[in-house]
Protein backbone atom coordinates (compact mmCIF):
# COMPACT_ATOMS: atom_id res chain seq x y z
CA UNK A 1 0.00 0.00 0.00
CA UNK A 2 1.44 3.47 -0.71
CA UNK A 3 0.75 6.44 1.76
CA UNK A 4 1.47 10.11 1.18
CA UNK A 5 1.09 12.58 3.27
CA UNK A 6 1.63 16.56 2.16
CA UNK A 7 2.15 18.75 4.22
CA UNK A 8 3.48 23.02 4.23
CA UNK A 9 7.00 23.10 5.96
CA UNK A 10 9.62 21.14 7.10
CA UNK A 11 10.24 19.21 9.90
CA UNK A 12 11.40 21.35 13.49
CA UNK A 13 14.68 19.25 14.86
CA UNK A 14 12.87 18.36 18.50
CA UNK A 15 10.59 16.58 16.09
CA UNK A 16 12.62 14.59 14.21
CA UNK A 17 13.60 11.31 16.11
CA UNK A 18 9.58 10.99 17.13
CA UNK A 19 8.99 11.10 13.15
CA UNK A 20 12.13 9.34 12.29
CA UNK A 21 10.78 6.23 14.89
CA UNK A 22 7.36 6.26 13.05
CA UNK A 23 8.88 6.11 9.25
CA UNK A 24 11.15 3.01 10.42
CA UNK A 25 8.34 1.54 11.85
CA UNK A 26 5.71 2.01 9.12
CA UNK A 27 8.49 0.77 6.38
CA UNK A 28 6.60 -2.98 7.73
CA UNK A 29 2.93 -2.16 6.99
CA UNK A 30 3.49 0.27 3.84
CA UNK A 31 5.26 2.28 1.49
CA UNK A 32 5.03 5.77 3.03
CA UNK A 33 6.45 8.88 1.82
CA UNK A 34 6.17 12.31 3.22
CA UNK A 35 6.17 15.58 0.97
CA UNK A 36 7.19 18.61 2.47
CA UNK A 37 5.54 21.77 0.22
CA UNK A 38 6.84 25.34 0.58
CA UNK A 39 5.62 27.83 2.69
CA UNK A 40 3.18 30.66 1.47
CA UNK A 41 4.93 33.26 3.04
CA UNK A 42 5.48 35.50 6.22
CA UNK A 43 3.03 36.65 8.13
CA UNK A 44 4.70 39.51 9.20
CA UNK A 45 4.41 41.06 6.01
CA UNK A 46 1.64 39.39 3.72
CA UNK A 47 -2.02 38.40 4.79
CA UNK A 48 -2.72 35.40 5.93
CA UNK A 49 -5.52 34.87 3.00
CA UNK A 50 -2.65 35.64 0.80
CA UNK A 51 -0.15 32.79 2.19
CA UNK A 52 -3.10 30.17 2.35
CA UNK A 53 -3.86 30.51 -0.97
CA UNK A 54 -0.37 29.67 -1.65
CA UNK A 55 -0.08 26.62 0.24
CA UNK A 56 -2.83 25.66 -1.26
CA UNK A 57 -1.72 25.67 -4.42
CA UNK A 58 1.46 24.36 -3.86
CA UNK A 59 -0.65 21.18 -2.27
CA UNK A 60 -2.93 20.62 -5.52
CA UNK A 61 0.19 20.95 -7.54
CA UNK A 62 1.62 17.91 -5.64
CA UNK A 63 -1.77 16.28 -5.30
CA UNK A 64 -2.84 16.68 -9.26
CA UNK A 65 -5.99 15.04 -9.55
CA UNK A 66 -6.24 12.39 -7.03
CA UNK A 67 -8.19 12.02 -3.74
CA UNK A 68 -7.24 12.90 -0.79
CA UNK A 69 -7.90 13.22 2.85
CA UNK A 70 -7.56 16.70 4.71
CA UNK A 71 -6.41 16.39 8.22
CA UNK A 72 -8.89 19.14 9.64
CA UNK A 73 -10.03 20.34 13.23
CA UNK A 74 -13.53 20.33 12.33
CA UNK A 75 -13.68 17.08 10.45
CA UNK A 76 -15.05 13.65 11.72
CA UNK A 77 -13.48 12.28 14.14
CA UNK A 78 -12.69 8.85 14.86
CA UNK A 79 -11.59 6.55 17.32
CA UNK A 80 -8.26 4.31 16.73
CA UNK A 81 -10.68 1.33 15.84
CA UNK A 82 -12.95 3.18 13.34
CA UNK A 83 -9.82 4.97 12.11
CA UNK A 84 -7.85 1.11 11.52
CA UNK A 85 -11.02 -0.09 9.38
CA UNK A 86 -10.81 3.07 7.42
CA UNK A 87 -7.63 2.08 6.83
CA UNK A 88 -8.01 -1.33 5.78
CA UNK A 89 -10.54 -0.10 3.39
CA UNK A 90 -8.62 1.86 1.81
CA UNK A 91 -6.31 -0.48 1.65
CA UNK A 92 -8.17 -1.83 -1.56
CA UNK A 93 -7.64 1.39 -3.76
CA UNK A 94 -4.13 0.65 -3.01
CA UNK A 95 -3.49 4.31 -2.32
CA UNK A 96 -3.89 6.66 0.08
CA UNK A 97 -3.08 10.09 0.37
CA UNK A 98 -3.40 12.95 3.34
CA UNK A 99 -2.68 16.26 3.72
CA UNK A 100 -1.98 18.98 6.50
CA UNK A 101 -2.57 22.22 6.68
CA UNK A 102 -0.31 24.66 6.84
CA UNK A 103 1.09 26.75 10.33
CA UNK A 104 -1.63 29.38 9.40
CA UNK A 105 -4.56 26.79 8.32
CA UNK A 106 -6.25 25.47 5.41
CA UNK A 107 -7.64 27.75 2.40
CA UNK A 108 -11.53 26.72 1.83
CA UNK A 109 -10.61 25.68 -1.76
CA UNK A 110 -8.13 22.67 0.15
CA UNK A 111 -11.35 21.78 2.08
CA UNK A 112 -13.78 21.74 -0.57
CA UNK A 113 -11.67 19.68 -2.88
CA UNK A 114 -10.87 16.89 -0.13
CA UNK A 115 -13.12 13.99 -0.10
CA UNK A 116 -12.62 13.58 3.62
CA UNK A 117 -12.00 15.83 6.71
CA UNK A 118 -10.47 13.47 9.47
CA UNK A 119 -10.21 15.49 12.59
CA UNK A 120 -7.72 14.04 14.81
CA UNK A 121 -8.37 15.84 18.14
CA UNK A 122 -10.97 18.62 19.17
CA UNK A 123 -7.70 20.26 19.92
CA UNK A 124 -5.36 22.50 17.49
CA UNK A 125 -1.68 21.08 17.17
CA UNK A 126 1.37 23.03 15.03
CA UNK A 127 1.01 21.86 11.57
CA UNK A 128 4.03 19.63 11.78
CA UNK A 129 3.29 17.83 15.24
CA UNK A 130 -0.23 17.18 13.72
CA UNK A 131 1.46 15.27 11.23
CA UNK A 132 3.91 13.21 13.80
CA UNK A 133 0.66 12.22 15.13
CA UNK A 134 -0.97 11.19 12.39
CA UNK A 135 2.11 9.09 11.92
CA UNK A 136 1.43 7.46 15.54
CA UNK A 137 -2.46 6.89 14.37
CA UNK A 138 -1.04 4.66 11.08
CA UNK A 139 1.08 2.71 12.71
CA UNK A 140 -1.38 1.96 15.55
CA UNK A 141 -4.02 1.01 12.91
CA UNK A 142 -1.20 -1.21 10.89
CA UNK A 143 -1.48 -2.60 14.54
CA UNK A 144 -4.95 -3.17 14.89
CA UNK A 145 -5.61 -4.40 11.05
CA UNK A 146 -2.71 -6.85 11.96
CA UNK A 147 -4.12 -8.32 15.46
CA UNK A 148 -0.88 -7.19 16.51
CA UNK A 149 -0.35 -5.97 20.58
CA UNK A 150 0.57 -1.80 20.84
CA UNK A 151 0.73 -1.29 23.83
CA UNK A 152 4.18 0.62 25.19
CA UNK B 1 2.01 28.26 39.36
CA UNK B 2 3.14 24.73 39.82
CA UNK B 3 2.29 22.25 37.13
CA UNK B 4 3.05 18.09 38.04
CA UNK B 5 2.43 15.45 35.73
CA UNK B 6 2.47 11.83 36.87
CA UNK B 7 2.96 9.15 34.48
CA UNK B 8 3.86 5.64 34.92
CA UNK B 9 7.04 3.96 32.91
CA UNK B 10 9.43 5.88 31.34
CA UNK B 11 10.32 8.13 28.11
CA UNK B 12 11.31 6.08 25.15
CA UNK B 13 14.51 7.46 23.67
CA UNK B 14 12.61 8.67 20.30
CA UNK B 15 10.08 10.89 22.72
CA UNK B 16 13.39 12.19 24.53
CA UNK B 17 13.70 15.33 22.44
CA UNK B 18 10.28 16.99 21.99
CA UNK B 19 9.75 16.01 25.31
CA UNK B 20 13.08 18.31 26.23
CA UNK B 21 11.71 20.96 23.93
CA UNK B 22 8.38 21.19 25.70
CA UNK B 23 9.88 21.27 28.95
CA UNK B 24 11.93 24.18 28.47
CA UNK B 25 9.45 26.65 26.70
CA UNK B 26 7.28 25.67 29.24
CA UNK B 27 9.92 26.76 32.15
CA UNK B 28 8.85 30.22 31.32
CA UNK B 29 5.33 30.01 32.33
CA UNK B 30 5.32 27.53 35.29
CA UNK B 31 7.20 25.13 37.59
CA UNK B 32 6.23 21.89 35.67
CA UNK B 33 7.70 18.46 36.88
CA UNK B 34 7.02 14.98 35.64
CA UNK B 35 7.13 12.22 37.84
CA UNK B 36 7.63 8.61 36.58
CA UNK B 37 5.78 5.87 38.45
CA UNK B 38 6.81 2.25 38.54
CA UNK B 39 4.95 -0.08 36.22
CA UNK B 40 2.78 -2.59 37.28
CA UNK B 41 4.59 -5.55 36.05
CA UNK B 42 4.41 -7.94 32.80
CA UNK B 43 1.46 -8.39 30.88
CA UNK B 44 2.59 -11.41 29.92
CA UNK B 45 3.07 -12.96 33.21
CA UNK B 46 -0.23 -11.35 35.31
CA UNK B 47 -3.75 -10.16 34.24
CA UNK B 48 -4.13 -6.75 33.28
CA UNK B 49 -6.16 -5.87 36.48
CA UNK B 50 -3.50 -6.72 38.94
CA UNK B 51 -1.14 -4.55 37.04
CA UNK B 52 -3.04 -1.65 36.97
CA UNK B 53 -4.19 -1.78 40.33
CA UNK B 54 -0.30 -1.42 41.22
CA UNK B 55 0.03 1.27 38.42
CA UNK B 56 -2.64 2.97 40.58
CA UNK B 57 -1.73 2.21 44.32
CA UNK B 58 2.16 3.65 42.94
CA UNK B 59 0.30 6.82 41.68
CA UNK B 60 -1.88 7.74 44.04
CA UNK B 61 1.17 7.21 46.69
CA UNK B 62 2.48 10.21 44.32
CA UNK B 63 -0.59 11.82 44.62
CA UNK B 64 -1.35 11.79 47.91
CA UNK B 65 -4.84 13.78 49.37
CA UNK B 66 -4.14 16.53 46.30
CA UNK B 67 -7.41 16.65 43.28
CA UNK B 68 -5.98 15.89 40.17
CA UNK B 69 -6.86 15.89 36.76
CA UNK B 70 -7.06 12.65 34.57
CA UNK B 71 -6.10 12.50 31.19
CA UNK B 72 -9.12 9.92 29.98
CA UNK B 73 -10.31 8.89 26.67
CA UNK B 74 -13.53 8.92 28.10
CA UNK B 75 -13.35 12.08 29.62
CA UNK B 76 -14.51 15.67 28.68
CA UNK B 77 -13.73 17.03 25.40
CA UNK B 78 -11.85 20.99 25.45
CA UNK B 79 -10.68 22.82 22.35
CA UNK B 80 -7.61 24.21 22.95
CA UNK B 81 -9.36 27.64 24.17
CA UNK B 82 -11.17 25.80 26.67
CA UNK B 83 -8.28 24.12 28.17
CA UNK B 84 -6.54 27.30 28.43
CA UNK B 85 -9.32 28.70 30.20
CA UNK B 86 -9.01 25.87 32.54
CA UNK B 87 -6.29 26.14 32.69
CA UNK B 88 -5.91 29.65 33.56
CA UNK B 89 -8.61 29.28 36.30
CA UNK B 90 -6.22 26.92 37.85
CA UNK B 91 -3.48 29.09 38.21
CA UNK B 92 -5.53 31.10 40.67
CA UNK B 93 -5.26 27.64 43.02
CA UNK B 94 -1.61 27.56 42.24
CA UNK B 95 -1.36 23.70 41.37
CA UNK B 96 -2.64 21.72 38.76
CA UNK B 97 -1.96 18.01 39.01
CA UNK B 98 -2.66 15.49 36.11
CA UNK B 99 -2.12 11.83 36.08
CA UNK B 100 -1.89 9.59 33.06
CA UNK B 101 -2.13 5.93 32.89
CA UNK B 102 0.10 3.67 31.85
CA UNK B 103 0.61 1.26 29.15
CA UNK B 104 -2.64 -0.87 29.38
CA UNK B 105 -4.84 1.60 30.44
CA UNK B 106 -6.68 3.28 34.04
CA UNK B 107 -7.43 1.59 36.67
CA UNK B 108 -11.40 2.42 38.04
CA UNK B 109 -10.24 3.55 41.26
CA UNK B 110 -8.34 6.16 39.74
CA UNK B 111 -10.91 7.10 37.77
CA UNK B 112 -13.22 7.77 40.29
CA UNK B 113 -10.75 9.63 42.44
CA UNK B 114 -10.31 12.36 39.77
CA UNK B 115 -11.87 15.77 40.77
CA UNK B 116 -11.79 16.26 36.19
CA UNK B 117 -11.34 14.05 33.01
CA UNK B 118 -10.31 15.10 30.64
CA UNK B 119 -9.66 13.46 26.72
CA UNK B 120 -7.19 15.17 24.49
CA UNK B 121 -8.45 12.72 21.46
CA UNK B 122 -11.31 10.48 20.83
CA UNK B 123 -8.24 8.77 19.46
CA UNK B 124 -5.81 6.09 21.85
CA UNK B 125 -2.09 7.25 22.34
CA UNK B 126 0.47 5.25 23.81
CA UNK B 127 0.55 6.61 26.92
CA UNK B 128 4.28 8.48 26.67
CA UNK B 129 2.70 9.92 23.48
CA UNK B 130 -0.09 11.40 25.50
CA UNK B 131 2.31 12.92 28.18
CA UNK B 132 3.82 14.70 25.28
CA UNK B 133 0.54 16.38 23.72
CA UNK B 134 -0.31 17.02 26.96
CA UNK B 135 3.20 19.36 27.47
CA UNK B 136 2.08 20.66 23.55
CA UNK B 137 -1.19 21.89 25.21
CA UNK B 138 -0.22 22.89 27.76
CA UNK B 139 2.45 25.50 26.25
CA UNK B 140 -0.18 26.24 24.16
CA UNK B 141 -2.61 27.38 26.77
CA UNK B 142 0.38 29.27 27.96
CA UNK B 143 0.49 30.75 24.57
CA UNK B 144 -3.11 31.68 24.48
CA UNK B 145 -3.40 33.16 28.36
CA UNK B 146 -0.26 35.62 27.97
CA UNK B 147 -1.63 36.74 24.46
CA UNK B 148 1.20 35.44 22.14
CA UNK B 149 1.58 33.91 18.79
CA UNK B 150 1.81 30.76 18.09
CA UNK B 151 2.16 29.61 14.50
CA UNK B 152 5.41 28.26 13.72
Amino acid sequence: MNIEIIVPGKLSSHLQNVFDFYLKKLKRFANLSVTFTKLGGDVNRESKQVILRREKDEILNKVKNRRFILIDLHGKQMDSISFSKFVENEMLSGELLFVIGGPLGIDDELRKKASLKISLSKMTFTHEFTLVILLEQLFRAFKIINNEKYHY
